[in-house]
């Protein structure tokens, strides 16, 4: 009210527009007390209402239980967006007030879209919370280092060059990044500023000669500072992009990406001429390189041998001590951890046991989570982050008696997997076009899966990184065409509420499979080693095809894993990898 | 020169967006001497250039040969697009006339998004050609008819009042329509002012309590005028809508289809609201009623005794007499006219042998083509109008020898088609998303085809009729929900230059499968009832799912058809319709 605002909105975002935020920016986690990873809060003079997606309903009535915050249950038939929404309740000529150093420009335009035809506007409410958020978390600042040979397999000359090539292409003089990913990548550094992504808070400007990186001082080690330098890169200080933009001559050109830029920096090239596109980085480092790739299959084995022993000392230790949810997470980032060049793991471990494996993204915590014993289901999915690589699979096992409907469940969703897994497809072939393929055989029962097929999966770098997808919508990342190179999860699954959960989810590379009159098409090569439980399959229903893949990678990951394990380890994957 | 203006650009379009256009409106055609149906003709002062998709490549280069006019072919990576032509040819400042009243909003809206950010701008040239044009045809005004029950189906109230409804839910409270299919469906009239497609020219104004229908006049029998007077639908003559839509006060609020309405019709609306959203009757009447389906199930039975009339007498001809291209339209076109309701061929028969079946847009002409003799395969791709449906169906058939890679190739698509006849998919899928089905068998072998894979299809209407297809653009009609009602095409096809070509066609009919926890989930069923010719098959490339599905087809065609034919065609169909 102090302000003149009348509707204030909070989107989980910071000014790098990351998945992950680091603790000052969870603004809405903080004025909430919902912890979800997404979510929008409305507050208006006399209400609040906070969006989340379904995957997070049951936990937003939980954590908004007790407040005055009404819990709005996204994507549901009767709830309004929040644009609706506040159409609703603010009069014609009022503002939208959001934090533009926290919105990318495509979302503003997106709430600038919703409410001008009713006479809405969207406005900068800057950041409200300093004075009034108690002991507000400091930014992080963590040592940043370099990710260096044999891992990192590109030249930061390289990645420089390639990425002026673009902006020449383009008509830009300079290029603005926010996205961690992308100046992770282009500097070949790496950081711990946020969970599990190994980036570092910056921002960099790149020109046609020079290029600086503003980092938080202290930050970059001063070795590696000179190695900057002599690539012709200034390190500055956090906060001097603003000054930097606004120091560029008028009139000339920036490239900047309106999906990783937030609308206050594009303020303060109002006096250039913005060209608005993907950033260049983001198809480069998407399609990953052949000494990338080596080093990829050569993490797998260990991703994979670290599963082995994982899984033997599950199956050993089951029944004879106690295993919960979160022991899980324990022992299996132990397991990796062993492995050579391990750094983390690539998210938070979901182990969740029958009815909590039917939640897509559910977290064990020390509050709740439940201990393995009885029949059932247990679903897995986790991953690491290795110097050659970042991983990313879902593996359910039984516990005790598996029913003939769950092993119909699993077969359903492993058909579906080994039919994507099997698919040969033109190069550009959007991601989305590709969805249907792996959930057609759920479909012909009148079972479906609320999230999509795939993700792009980064190189010792985010899990979750475009620009590429595997997913029904028909917009974004789904309608990015494909390329080899590129490493994609396949992952379909099946969630029955209350009951059970699966999904299995290897990561698969684009390669190229044949040049014909018809065109250059591409094919998968799995990446991840890991034996799919066959006690959950009920093999009537496999087609012949189907067996012989999974026999196939059977047989591929017991070749590529022996050598990797022992004792244990090595029985459990010899059992595992029987052929059916 | 003489108007000012320094580039031209001449759509293949009229002031209704048909696809098939009355001769007034053939200007590109008649100024270029192209013949096919679509192209972009661009004219500045010192050059003209023409561009035409890939199905017309060969016909565009054989038809300007001898002219000024540059052919450019449109898709091929060396060949700008007419913008980006433009924009090297114009210096800043100047504009690319086009002709408002045949231009969709739509259209002006890409091509002022395209040449703007260039100093370019899009201006209305108005129509240049009435003068310069000597005997330019005069616009059709063939006699208007009503369609009646039973084959029409809902009441001209009915249609009305669920158009309404939409316009109140988008606060509008006049909807303008142009598109002749969207005009013809909603007051149940005929016509045949194009070729192939049932419509007349009109605009139609439709108010909350009244509507206009603006006709040539004359063309509209004066019974028929009293009839839709009785609804409260003024007939007015075909010029009037200028003046119409003039004479609505200020502020009031009009609904237009942005793609179904021209740039001109709109600027008559400049005093009112204009809501901007696809026209209610596209869906609406896409969403065939029980009653619709029933009477084309029974055409289906109709045009497929055609087509055994028509198959049995060229197997018994085949050798006999010199049959042609040209025969074959005649041909089938003979044995649809002598079944109850027809009307007319649903669009210009293509008949294809060998080579000229690669083609997939292909028609024969007395100046070009070709004799049925010696070893190879036939594409048919035709259709008709009845009162009661509209079909379109492609089969190929063997002449003479048919060889193993001619058999390879039949199957894959075979196999695509069936795959895709077989898809059960969640109510409101997006068509583009079960595109690549009935590509995968072609995909894995390298193999791909240049079209899409299906067409929303009219009731006595459009046989390109949408919102909805299946195909793998992933916006514009591939992005609308499939739903209950809907009928498409299934036509995957595998062209090789210069060889042969094949496609196979049915139509197909979206229908309640089962509802779940998971959702509605639709299925298809297949309409089309004539034999596919097994004679083409390599049987050992089908699964046991594809020849269940096959025997299950043929053993339903030859139940449907058998009571409605006799001697040779009975015995042909008997013949053909055996298991495999």
């Amino acid at each position: 009210a102090r302000h003149g605002m009348e509707a204030l909105v909070i989107l989980s975002s910071d000014p790098h527009l990351s998945e992950y935020l680091p603790e000052h920016w969870q603004v809405r986690q903080w004025l909430s007390g919902f912890h979800g990873s997404a979510g929008t809060l409305v507050i208006t003079s006399d209400q609040a209402a906070l969006w989340t997606d379904s995957r997070y309903w049951d936990q937003v009535a939980h954590d908004l239980n007790g407040t005055s915050i009404q819990p709005m249950y996204q994507g549901h038939p009767d709830v309004p967006s929040p644009t609706k929404w506040l159409i609703k309740q603010l009069p014609e000529g009022r503002a939208a007030h959001m934090d533009f150093r926290t919105l990318s420009t495509t979302a503003w335009q997106h709430w600038h879209d919703q409410l001008t035809p009713h006479g809405l506007s969207v406005a900068d409410a800057g950041d409200l919370f300093d004075h009034v958020w108690p002991d507000r978390p400091a930014l992080p600042a963590q040592p940043i280092y370099a990710h260096r040979s044999p891992y990192a397999c590109r030249h930061v000359t390289d990645n420089l060059a390639a990425v002026r090539q673009a902006m020449t292409q383009a008509s830009a003089q300079w290029h603005l990044l926010s996205s961690l990913d992308d100046i992770a990548w282009l500097f070949n550094l790496r950081g711990s500023d946020v969970p599990f992504n190994p980036v570092f808070l910056a921002h960099a400007l790149v020109g046609q000669d020079a290029a600086s990186l503003f980092v938080a001082p202290g930050a970059l080690p001063e070795s590696l500072a000179d190695e900057l330098a002599r690539e012709g890169i200034t390190v500055r200080s956090y906060d001097d992009i603003d000054a930097a933009l606004r120091g560029i001559p008028a009139d000339q050109s920036i490239l900047a990406d309106p999906d990783r830029t937030t609308v206050s920096l594009l303020e303060l090239c109002e006096h250039l001429r913005i060209v608005s596109q993907p950033a260049p980085s983001q198809m480069l480092k998407a399609c990953k390189s052949l000494e990338e790739i080596e080093h990829v299959r050569q993490t797998m084995e260990y991703d994979g041998a670290a599963l082995c022993e994982f899984f033997a000392w599950f199956e050993s230790a089951l029944g004879q001590e106690p295993i919960t949810e979160l022991t899980i997470d324990e022992q299996i980032t132990l397991a990796r951890s062993r492995q050579p060049g391990f750094v983390s793991p690539s998210f938070g471990t979901i182990a969740g046991f029958n009815a909590n494996g039917a939640m897509p993204h559910y977290q064990a915590t020390p509050q709740r989570h439940d201990t393995i014993e009885g029949d059932g289901l247990l679903l897995i999915d986790s991953g690491g982050q290795y110097l050659g690589g970042t991983t990313d699979i879902t593996r359910v096992v039984p516990v005790g008696h598996v029913s003939a409907q769950q092993k119909q469940d699993f077969t359903l969703v492993l058909r579906g997997m080994i039919a994507l897994s099997q698919a040969r497809f033109p190069t550009g072939t959007p991601g989305g076009l590709l969805d249907a393929t792996a959930r057609m055989p759920l479909w012909q029962q009148g079972l479906d899966f609320g999230h999509g097929t795939g993700h792009g999966v980064g190189y010792f770098l985010n899990v979750h990184e475009g620009p590429q997808s595997i997913s029904p919508r028909l917009s974004g990342s789904a309608a990015t065409g494909l390329r080899a190179g590129m490493i994609t999860s396949n992952e379909p699954g099946l969630y029955r509420p209350g009951k059970w959960g699966i999904r299995i989810e290897n990561l698969v590379l684009a390669q190229a499979a044949q040049t014909t009159k018809f065109g250059e098409f591409l094919q998968f090569e799995t990446l991840t080693l890991c034996p799919i439980d066959t006690r959950c399959i009920d093999v009537a229903m496999l087609s012949n095809t189907d067996r012989s893949w999974l026999n196939a990678y059977h047989a591929e990951v017991r070749t590529r894993l022996a050598t990797k394990v022992s004792g244990a380890a090595a029985d459990w994957l010899h059992q595992r990898t029987q052929p059916v």
